[in-house]
């Protein structure tokens, strides 16, 4: 059965990968499974077809027969736990892998989603400058926690995994304010994750994407 | 093998069942598990024992023979697989309802946490005020898109699940703040969630910390 995603029709980052697409991708990518992108305007995504897939209007989405997902990290375990290659066969290994993948976006994701949201919704208020440590106080804390259980260690828990793949994708929310960079090891970890075959097939398979909407 | 989790020594909410044990209490009350509770004091939690079982210090965390797990939606999802009542049966209907776990989590969580983060840490800042409009914007967004969803449907798809455990406790966090009850099908759903018996012995399973720290 086709896989088939969905994907912003113009980039917000001009490519960059930062939308919840790459998430995805980079899964497939993994097990090798090829898939269908349907790119969507802005317009698209909250018209009626499209909420009916994915109730709060955004991307990605995945459709396989009559099976219907939303969510980007729901998409990434389902992909997981229908293919070998992102999640460990031991059952208690398992477990901790899907724990690192609610803790990557419910834990690590929220306080930088909050640093975007703050600035594209805040941005000009008269607040913005003096919120802004804050915020970042909170990444800070957080990545203090997550930089000291990864230590020296190439991945989060053992081999390569989804959790690895999702935390990777948050911490790359933070480039370009050089908070990463006050972790090296978190950076490199970053990375490690940038430099996997499939993480390059699947960033390289936004051209779309990023022939659609040039940065700047 | 005895299952123990962690909880607050002290309720900061005085007992309302707001903090992330109520929801692996519930599962485990809606799959018949008894349970063994570890309460920690605010210090105990930042200690290197704690942060061994959980890096980012919070409660609850999971114990079970040779197997730890932190992150409340990781152990309820954890719950669910081992234990039939959680999910459905059916391969597409278990990856929607795993999909809602997600969207419970990570969409419509965000923005209601990030209400509670700004009272407490810019709660005496001159912005505070001036903010919660669009703090509460943000939480409006996702109510209504929700609301659409369910419209008059019991739970979000099909049977009770772990998904409606989640997405429960979280729009259960908006108590207090009159917004949720702009939405009368979101009211009676999550009144409908408190009327199960396996949350009210949850409830009721929590009077040590309601003892320790009386309201007001």
């Amino acid at each position: 059965m086709t896989i088939t995603i969905t994907a912003f029709e113009r980039s917000p980052d001009g490519g960059q990968g930062m939308a919840r697409d790459m998430r995805v991708r980079w899964a497939l990518e993994e097990v090798g499974q090829p898939y269908d992108v349907r790119l969507l305007s802005f317009k698209a995504m909250k018209e009626p077809a499209h909420l009916a897939l994915h109730p709060f209007g955004q991307i990605p989405t995945y459709e396989e027969g009559d099976l219907a997902l939303f969510e980007s990290g729901a998409i990434v375990f389902h992909i997981a736990e229908r293919h070998a290659g992102l999640l460990p066969d031991d059952p208690n290994a398992r477990a901790r892998a899907i724990t690192w993948m609610f803790a990557a976006l419910n834990t690590v994701e929220s306080p930088i989603v909050d640093r975007e949201v703050a600035e594209y919704l805040e941005g000009d208020e008269t607040w913005y400058e003096q919120r802004l440590p804050f915020i970042d106080g909170r990444i800070r804390k957080r990545l203090g926690e997550l930089s000291g259980r990864l230590g020296n260690a190439d991945w989060l828990d053992g081999a390569f995994s989804a959790a690895d793949l999702l935390m990777v994708t948050v911490l790359r929310r933070l480039e370009g304010s050089a908070i990463l960079e006050e972790y090296p090891n978190l950076s490199g970890y970053v990375a490690r994750g940038k430099a996997r075959p499939a993480y390059r097939r699947a960033f390289d398979a936004q051209p779309a994407v990023f022939t659609a909407a040039p940065t700047g």
